[in-house]
């Protein structure tokens, strides 16, 4: 425990993976924050929780440094634990709660860019874009290796029917493409979709993309059982979380080609991936950007730095994602 | 000149850039036609022609192959020469014309494909895939170059507004993106897109795509004088023609970063393009084969298998693109 004194109460952002942090410091100076920023990198768990206990924070913002039950516990006061994202897999959400501290995402920044991005990945597969780019500056101009389907006869299936999911569904309704949807709660996608249980993806889908949270009941639902079951050999996209898919069932799926190929934004194991994925052709691999643009991360910034302005000044977060159970003064 | 006797018309194939010719040898067979194939590798124009004055052909099939002058006067008896393909620019139609033969096409077999592949370019270079699936399997996981446009914001111009031009547009409006065509003919083009001059689209476009057929008029036109007027630092994206496209000067315009990167599926010089294009790691490539679907190459070699076996038995081709002089008995 320091002396705080009469200092700047403090704002810890444990990593940041863009240059530069004028728009946090200008939106948490404007409040009168002190901004202190840890490496861009995010850290591991026991280091974040030791930078917790040396700055002592009233506020933390973090993007994908882990937040543990322990950092959550070891400021003095702490009024908001602030992702820079949407899912909230790497924050210590309930003993937040208990010790009366806000925590909040920022939703909606990227559901076009998460979109696109799942879209750009079925295109570049069916199209050849990055095997054929690839072939051309290895082995010269003629390799007519594509052997990809018009567009307007894919399947596609997206799993989990959010936000996301929404857009997606839209785009892909553009290109011609038969659209399936599939989340617990979903029941009716009206235009943009028909709603369909695994089952039917399994038989018809020639993509499936996965675009939901990850939660304790679907870790690992990409597994060898699910795999086996897909009758088309498709095109599996993950933009959701690398921990919905069982990295070793999914290597075995594309030695037995029951499914085509992948296309990952995010894997289990990131930043360290398993070798085995990486030195694939039939692999197409992007390190979990499928978020970011220019609009969105300025959009994730600005809103994630004035939810904690809003918790520091006594007020509720916009995009509060629990109840504390008291909120102490700070 | 050879004897013909009573052994069937023959029908040249100079090149075919698909492994096996089992649909070709189906049509033309079941029309009592015999197939002569050439290699699948397009031969030059000498080559071409001496092919043409030993098979002595009734008609001519070519994909990429040039038919020249000489090899459209060297048959006894040419009844038509049938484009595996759209563009006419590897024939001498006013040759063939005036020796009465007919010149096919395949018109709209590839629209989707194209315009697909035009917009997966784009999804590519905005959202990153080539560079960063390099990235990663180089240099690991943590490679945050990304400083990609949100799809939405972007202007996107088309020059030639025709088939594909319109297919494009439409998916270009799910994606939210603001949409220029311009064609010299062009008045009109209803909710599809903004009809604008040359001097709108160097003012405005984050993206130019070429979908227009190479023409005398057109050949260069993506010269030093273009370029240098863009004023957005564009994506260039070409599926047209090579010829479209001044490769000095688009190299020069990279180097001055007058243009942010180009999307080349068509290289003046191709299947030999100049090693200072294949490169750079600010265009992406694929080696013509933007029309290209399971789908599309299936209507390609029947459609124009078609027309052949059409003009053999006296009737005009479905996509006739001449009106002969005289036809000939054969």
């Amino acid at each position: 425990m320091r002396a705080r004194g009469e200092s700047a109460a403090r704002v810890l952002l444990t990593d940041h993976p863009w240059p530069d942090l004028e728009l946090e410091a200008q939106i948490l100076g404007a409040a009168g924050l002190e901004l202190v920023a840890g490496p861009s990198v995010a850290q591991d768990e026991v280091r974040i929780e030791s930078r917790v206990r040396d700055v002592d924070p009233a506020a933390i913002l973090t993007c994908w440094a882990p937040v543990s039950a322990a950092a959550v516990a070891a400021p003095t006061s702490l009024r908001i634990i602030a992702r820079l994202g949407i899912g909230l897999d790497n924050i210590a959400v309930e003993q937040a709660t208990r010790r009366g501290a806000w925590v909040s995402n920022v939703p909606d920044y990227c559901s076009s860019e998460v979109a696109d991005h799942s879209i750009a990945l079925m295109l570049a597969h069916f199209r050849g874009v990055v095997a054929l780019d690839r072939a051309v500056r290895s082995k010269g101009w003629h390799n007519p290796v594509l052997s990809g389907r018009r567009i307007s006869s894919l399947c596609v299936a997206l799993l989990g029917f959010g936000r996301i999911g929404r857009v997606t569904a839209a785009r892909l309704r553009a290109f011609g493409c038969r659209v399936l949807a599939h989340s617990r709660s979903l029941k009716d996608a009206g235009d943009l979709a028909e709603v369909a249980d695994l089952r039917t993806i399994q038989a018809h889908a020639d993509v499936i993309m996965l675009q939901m949270p990850l939660t304790p009941q679907n870790t690992n639902m990409i597994n060898e059982e699910f795999l086996g079951r897909c009758e088309r050999r498709p095109l599996l996209i993950n933009v959701g979380r690398g921990g919905l898919v069982d990295n070793d069932a999914l290597i075995r799926a594309l030695d037995k080609h029951q499914i085509s190929a992948a296309a990952l934004d995010v894997i289990a194991g990131e930043p360290n991936p398993p070798a085995a994925l990486l030195e694939r052709t039939d692999v197409i691999l992007t390190p979990h950007i499928a978020y970011r643009s220019e609009e969105s991360l300025h959009e994730l910034r600005r809103r994630a730095c004035e939810d904690v302005v809003r918790a520091m000044g006594g007020m509720a977060p916009l995009n509060a994602c629990n109840m504390p159970h008291a909120v102490r003064a700070g």
